[in-house]
C-alpha cells in the first residue's frame, strides 16, 4: 500500500515581537512538532496585524525576530514553508470572491464581532472583517486541517461555511478543511503565578541573556515556607513550569526532593533556570545569529513566500475561472 | 504659461448587458464627453456585480457587450483607459490597507447599507463592503475627480474619509479626490412613459434592428388627441424623447409642429425613429462589428487592463511601504 500524501496544515503566526515562554509550550513547541506528519504552511500574519499595528518599523522589526525565533528553534524551511502574509497578496483577492457569497450576518455572529460590540468598542473595517481574510488564507493552500485552540474553532467553521458557499455557487472550487483541536495546554503560569503574558508583565522572554535570565527566575513569586519544611510541588510556580520541560523521570525527582523537605525554593529556582538554559541555550545563539543577519532571514521569507504564492496563484486562477473572470 | 496637465477621472460602468436609450443618454454619452478634457479610467465593474451576479457566462457576455458598446459610441481606447475591474488584482490589496483604517461604523452609515437594513434584507459581506472596493478603484489610480450623481456622492465622500485616514496614521500617501455632480440629467421616460429601465420592460435597446426598433417606438404611449387637433410637446414622452437628441432648431420645430396641429402622433414617432436611426446607425453597425470579433474587444480591455495596472501597482507599492511591508 502507498502511503497516503501528508496532510496540509495551515498556521498563522502574530508578528508581536520577542516572544516568551507562554509563547513557546502554548504554540511553537506543538507546532513545530506537526511539522512532522503534516506538510506545514506558517505564515506571518502581517496584514492581519494592520488591522491595530499602525508603527511600520514595529512591524518590520516583529516580522523579523518572529521568524528568526521559529527558526532557532527547530523550523525547518526545507521542509515547512515559512514566508510573509503579504508576500501573497492573492488572499485578498480571494477574500474579495468569499465575500460575494458570505451573509453579512455570518461576520455579526462572530465572537469577536460581538465581544467588542457588547464592549462598545469601535473597531476598524479591518478588524470585522478579519473573519474573511483568515478564510482566504486558509483557503488559498487547500489546506486539510487548521491547528486551532478550542476559542478559534469558530474561525475554520466559519471558513468552512465560506467554501461551501461558494461551491454551491460557482461548482466545486475549494477544499473544505477540517478543524484540529489541540490538547488543552495547562495555563503556563509567569513570574507571579498568574497566566504568563506579555501585557501582564509576568513573562520570562525565551532568548534571555543566562546572567538576567538567572535574575528573572529567582524573582518568581514562592511562598514563605522555610528550607527544611517539606513543600507541595503542585503549588509552586517553580516546580509547575519545570514539569513543563523536564522528563517525567526529572519532574518525579523534583517533586520528590520538594515533598523531603531541606530543599528550598531557590534551590528548585536554579534547577528551573538549569534546564531553561540546557533547552534554550543553542536556540539562543542559533536567535541571535539571525538577528544578526537579518538580510538572510529576509531570504528564507522571500523563498516561502515564492512557493506558497504559487500554490495560492492556483487557487485563485481556479476561483477566477469559476466566477466567469 | 504651460497647460495644466489634463485631471484624471475615474468611472465605474456595471456590466449588465444590452444598454439602453435611458443609459446612453444619463451615463454614457457624459461620460464619453468627459474624455474630451479628462485623462479617464473607465473600469467594467466585474467585481462589483459579483456581489449579486453568480452566472459566469453572463458576466463574460455582459464584460463583452458593455466595452463594445462604449466603443461602437466613441470611446477612443489609445487616449481613454477601458479595462477589466479583475484585471487589476492590486485593488483588492488596497482595500484590506483601506479597511485597516476605516471605522466599521463608516460603512455601516452607507445609505445602500441603511436601505437594506431598513427593508429587512440579507445582504452579502461583499455588498457591505462594497464602499471599501470602491474607494480602492478611485485612490488605485491617483483619480482627481469622480463623475458622480447626487445620489452617490457619499461614495465619494467616504473613499475621501478613507483616504485621510489613510494619510493620517501613514504619513501622505493617497491623492484625496474630489467629487464632480453631474448636472441633473432630466429623467428619461419610457415606452409608457414612466422613467425607463430595463426592469420595467420598457426601455429602447440601443442596438436593434431597423425593423424592431420602428415597432417600438410606434408602440410608444401617447394619448388619444385626433391628429388635426394642436398638442402639447411637453406632456408627450415622443417629443420628451426627440428632444434629448435633436438639435435645439429641430426641436423647436417638432414642438411648433405639434402646436399647430394637423401633426399626429405617429408623424411624430417616424420623426423620432429617424432620429435614432440617424444616431445610432453607425454605431450599430460598430457594435455588431464589435460583438462579431470578441477577441478583439478582449484585446482591447486587455490592453486597457496593462496599462491600468502598472498606475495600480506604483500606488499600492507606494502603500505597502507607507505600513511597513
Amino acid at each position: 500500500m502507498d502511503p497516503k500524501p501528508p496532510l496540509r496544515s495551515l498556521t498563522g503566526i502574530k508578528p508581536t515581537g520577542m516572544p516568551h515562554l507562554g509563547n513557546y509550550l502554548g504554540m511553537i513547541r506543538p507546532a513545530i512538532q506537526l511539522t512532522e506528519d503534516c506538510e506545514a504552511f506558517y505564515f506571518i500574519a502581517d496584514l492581519h496585524a494592520l488591522t491595530t499595528q499602525h508603527d511600520r518599523q514595529a512591524l518590520k522589526e516583529h516580522t523579523i525576530q518572529v521568524a528568526a525565533t521559529w527558526l532557532a528553534l527547530g523550523l525547518d524551511p526545507t521542509r515547512t514553508l515559512l514566508f510573509r502574509q503579504s508576500d501573497v497578496p492573492e488572499v485578498t483577492e480571494l477574500c474579495w470572491y468569499l465575500s460575494c457569497v458570505t451573509p453579512l450576518g455570518l461576520l455579526q455572529r462572530a465572537h469577536a464581532f460581538k465581544d467588542a460590540v457588547a464592549k462598545g468598542r469601535e473597531i476598524t473595517s479591518g478588524t470585522f472583517f478579519y473573519p474573511v481574510l483568515m478564510a482566504a488564507d486558509i483557503l488559498a493552500y487547500d489546506s486539510d486541517v487548521v491547528p486551532v485552540g478550542k476559542d478559534q474553532k469558530q474561525h475554520v467553521e466559519m471558513t468552512r461555511d465560506m467554501a461551501i458557499a461558494f461551491n454551491f455557487h460557482f461548482g466545486d472550487t475549494l477544499k473544505v478543511p477540517e478543524p484540529r483541536i489541540g490538547e488543552e495546554v495547562a495555563t503556563i503560569p509567569g513570574l507571579d503565578g498568574e497566566k504568563m503574558s506579555k501585557s501582564r508583565g509576568n513573562a520570562i522572554p525565551l532568548f534571555l541573556d543566562p546572567k538576567s535570565l538567572k535574575k528573572l527566575v529567582l524573582s518568581i513569586r514562592t511562598d514563605s515556607t522555610p528550607l527544611e519544611a517539606p513543600k507541595d510541588p503542585e503549588s509552586c510556580t517553580v516546580f509547575n513550569l519545570f514539569r513543563l520541560l523536564a522528563s517525567p523521570e526529572a519532574t518525579a525527582e523534583l517533586a520528590e526532593r520538594y515533598r523531603l523537605g531541606g530543599f528550598g525554593y531557590g534551590h528548585a529556582k536554579l534547577a528551573l533556570f538549569d534546564l531553561l538554559e540546557q533547552h534554550f541555550a543553542e536556540a539562543r545563539d542559533r536567535f541571535r545569529r539571525h538577528m544578526d543577519h537579518p538580510a538572510d532571514v529576509e531570504d528564507v521569507l522571500d523563498a516561502g513566500g515564492r512557493r506558497a504564492r504559487e500554490v495560492a496563484v492556483r487557487t485563485v486562477s481556479r476561483v477566477r475561472d469559476a466566477v466567469g473572470l
